[in-house]
């Protein structure tokens, strides 16, 4: 019983199942037992409404259930929170309540259609998959180690105490190994596993659609999976333009700062270092010097700009650089007393503004200067509403560099895979193209990979890459990550070992795909599309899982045994 | 290249893919740089065969490939087996190296094929199931123990230090959960996990088709089941006779000794008890006195005979009485001399054999002698090749009893949730039929649970119930099995807290799906319908999973922390 109205003698039910809601129509006495979300079997004669009383706005507005004969089938307490999308407080309930009875939560009209959009999603990736005649492949998750960038979940060994399995980050290895054994196109809706610290909006278990074909180049794989893509927005009745248009990765660095970019809107970055090469300003001689342009933002109250330095500075920067372009085309702000008159006059023309605008600057190391202004760009648009929120911008991103600095991977949060200088950009299983295959670990910081990525309005949906199928390249790879031969045959040895058998050459791809239902479903978090997520830190409210076990659990996982010896153990 | 044949100068390659085998002809040079299993790329002209060469047991046995050139993708060392079809050693590889070199086994057509299957049978089961609009849906699988019968695996939370998540042994609480959340029809191919002692064909983590259904009785569930058994059974050409039959668990018992009875044959158990109520033979005077007669078992020689007490040693009995009913019906054997004269002239008639006959006896508790003689009966059927392998039977086995004692599930080798003397025979969650609802706490022995497995070939493949959606029900559940408020509120709190807000009826199955594709698929093991299966104490022989862990990783997922007093925790 989704709600009642009461009319003197006789009362209004709206009786709520899957399929939405119907009006019964019973005696007052008989509703007076029913409290909200009470489960009850209607007997009755479906009769169209009397003149006047139907209600366009509901698909069974015309009818309503007469003559009823009213069954408790469960009753219901009262609510921690209502579910009626009528009641007052509907959407209103903190996450945390939501969470701990969330089957109440999915009992609701959002929730519930999103969890339902989630399996109609599945259904339109398997058809595409199915149709190209890809083969649906289980890989372990009580497995080893693969290390890609975060930490493993562990799990003790009963039977081999000591011994610890480890929950997949994702299927790569497996992918890998079925394309060795001849499958030549695998997917699965795959469960993976990494023990982060939740920063953002993470969860320990989270879900990719994840593909890999024998025998395929890059357009191959973009191919399919524009199609997947099309068939799942086509769901929300989006018709995706395809092809989707690609850049490189050093042009989303060089015009939005990102390699995420949103392309609902311009405002590109602009690169002023050569404009700037002979200022007297100090701040500016730096490395790179870059500016967006914040249309209309000559008219910002002095408080608005100050709120701009701490915005800047909470995200590690010294600050924002600003000019302002007054309507008469006058420059102000602090800037403009420290740059020269030549680059005073010749700044408009070269930032792109307009009289009107701001134009904020970054002056720094290119990749921290242009972060910030990324950044920047994407908090302008989103504060002035520069682009439509139904509007959908998809673009490929390629060409990445196949390794980066190691100390950038860990400033950035993920673990850097080796002990080397460098780390894989994407893994270590991603192919260098061909035309760096010989040079990339001479000049590891030159070489790009054969990878790309699938960005939907500033959000990454999905990446992969041509794999390396030469036990050579991967051994050099290895190299410049720092991972020692003794280390690599330890954690990859059978992968090594496989590639001696005649490998395939393959690639694939790996859809985030609670992001991409929640996209389709207009959710703020990934948590919305999980049927039972995680709270933060891991924790569910529901289950009040994880919970201490006990000693004679601890004791029978044999989780204190040391191991034997390695050797010994076989 | 699966294999070549030289014919003096030119080499016949079986160039093979994942679509079948074509013969290229290339220069013997060329074949000389290609040992078997090297990934070659292949560019030439497709042309009819030479009149008289070509191979009709081949799909492209008319044509071959000339006026080749041909690259090496990927050069193949020494193989640790053969992997051709020809080779002469296929299939005679150890399992431990099969699963070791996995990716070069999965190129063999048996284990490929397989692997393909599985992939149709998920896509047939799921079409039954999206026309009838279940919705599917991801459950957790870091989560909280759910008691059902085996260990649980279990996963240290990093970021709760001292409290652990658990791998579930199925999704049952989130299934039903998600009924109480309003969805209606609830599937998912679910990964499922028990630490059990791997006795048998048991994997650590193996696959569920799990379904559950609100406001359905047992036969919506079975209908639906049928519908999707039907499907599957027709991807190898089967078509499966619906409804299938049903028998009760206590007709399955009497008759056939097990729970999961064959029925590609009959050979019946025979009921004697009362047969041998005045027996003088001291070793008949037994709560049970049971028989399975062997067709043709009186012409086994003495050494077989002594070869099935040894059998029925081994299985825990005394012996296995017997009695041989010559041609000429006279009765022979041990037991012939010890009882009386009566009960020599009206055995055969009551036990229903012909002369020519042996008739095996078991006296005993009714559930142990109707074990051994349920096994006897199977074993006869094997050895005399009673029934056609190729033969399909299945059958419902319904009206289980909803408790056994608790004694009866650890003798066989199950954990007995709770500490009473019952326990449940199929989960905590199965409801009593409906007219043990009022008595199934006084008189736990005779309640009949609101159950149904089916069986296949004496296999059981499937198996749910109706669940208990009333609190009160589920409660006196929990104390007839032992489990204390206290322990059913912290372990199952949140599933008896949702039923306080209206919960409808439901109920589900779930099937064992590694073993029904097995059973498609004509293998042995489920191990050969896993794509990487763990051998013989949860051991993965490709990737040596379980492994040690670090001293780093092991302070890092603070395995060794004592968990906070568990109040204080939130």
């Amino acid at each position: 019983m989704d709600r009642r109205r009461d009319h003197g003698g006789v009362a209004f039910i709206d009786l709520r199942d899957a399929s939405g809601i119907v009006q019964v129509v019973v005696r007052e006495q008989v509703a007076d037992q029913l409290k909200n979300e009470t489960v009850v079997s209607v007997t009755g004669t479906v009769s169209l409404r009397p003149e006047g009383n139907a209600n366009a706005a509901l698909p069974t507005g015309e009818i309503e259930v007469v003559d009823t004969d009213v069954t408790i089938l469960s009753p219901a307490e009262a609510l921690p929170f209502q579910v009626s999308d009528h009641a007052e407080d509907a959407g209103q309930v903190g996450e945390e309540t939501r969470l701990r009875y969330r089957y109440l939560d999915l009992r609701r009209s959002g929730p519930a259609r999103t969890i339902r959009l989630r399996s109609a999603a599945n259904r339109a990736a398997r058809a595409v998959l199915d149709a190209h005649e890809f083969v649906e492949v289980e890989t372990p998750t009580l497995t080893r180690s693969t290390p890609e960038g975060a930490r493993d979940f562990l799990v003790p060994a009963r039977l081999r105490p000591g011994s610890w399995y480890a929950l997949p980050q994702s299927p790569q290895l497996f992918k890998q190994l079925l394309q060795v054994g001849g499958l030549e196109r695998y997917y699965q809706i795959a469960r993976c596993y990494r023990d982060e610290d939740f920063r953002a909006d993470r969860q320990p278990e989270f879900t990719q659609l994840d593909v890999e074909a024998s025998f395929v180049e890059q357009d191959d794989v973009i191919a399919l999976a524009e199609e997947i893509l099309a068939a799942v927005w086509k769901l929300i009745d989006v018709d995706l333009t395809t092809p989707i248009p690609r850049i490189t990765y050093r042009e989303a660095m060089e015009k939005y700062g990102t390699d995420k970019p949103d392309l609902r809107f311009g405002l590109e970055l602009v690169d002023l270092t050569e404009f700037f090469a002979e200022t007297p300003f100090r701040v500016f001689r730096a490395p790179y010097v870059g500016a967006v342009v914040y249309p209309g933002g000559a008219k910002l109250p002095r408080r608005q700009l100050d709120g701009w330095q701490e915005w800047a500075k909470q995200r590690g920067a010294k600050g924002l650089a600003y000019v302002l372009v007054q309507p008469d085309g006058e420059l102000t702000g602090p800037v403009s007393k420290n740059i020269s008159e030549a680059e005073r006059a010749g700044l408009v023309a070269a930032a792109g503004a307009s009289p009107g605008d701001a134009i904020f600057f970054a002056a720094d190391q290119p990749a921290a200067a242009r972060a910030l202004l990324g950044a920047a760009r994407k908090e302008i648009a989103t504060r002035e509403e520069l682009y439509d929120p139904a509007a959908w911008s998809f673009v490929w991103v390629v060409d990445a560099p196949l390794f980066e600095p190691a100390a950038d991977a860990v400033a950035s949060g993920d673990v850097a895979v080796g002990a080397g200088k460098w780390t894989a950009v994407h893994h270590a299983f991603t192919a260098p193209k061909p035309e760096f295959e010989d040079t990339f670990d001479q000049d590891p910081g030159q070489a790009l990979a054969y990878a790309y990525d699938i960005v939907c309005n500033g959000n990454e949906i999905g990446g992969g890459s041509i794999r390396i199928h030469d036990r050579a390249v991967q051994e050099r790879v290895f190299e410049v990550m720092g991972i020692s031969q003794e280390d690599a045959q330890e954690k990859f040895g059978f992968l090594l070992e496989a590639f001696k058998f005649g490998a395939p050459p393959h690639g694939g791809i790996a859809f985030g795909w609670d992001r991409i239902v929640s996209l389709l479903a207009g959710t703020d978090s990934i948590r919305d599309v999980i049927a039972f997520p995680k709270s933060g830190g891991g924790y569910d409210p529901l289950t009040d899982a994880p919970a201490p076990i006990t000693p004679a659990q601890r004791a029978e996982a044999g989780v204190d045994v040391e191991p034997e010896d390695a050797d010994a153990e076989e």
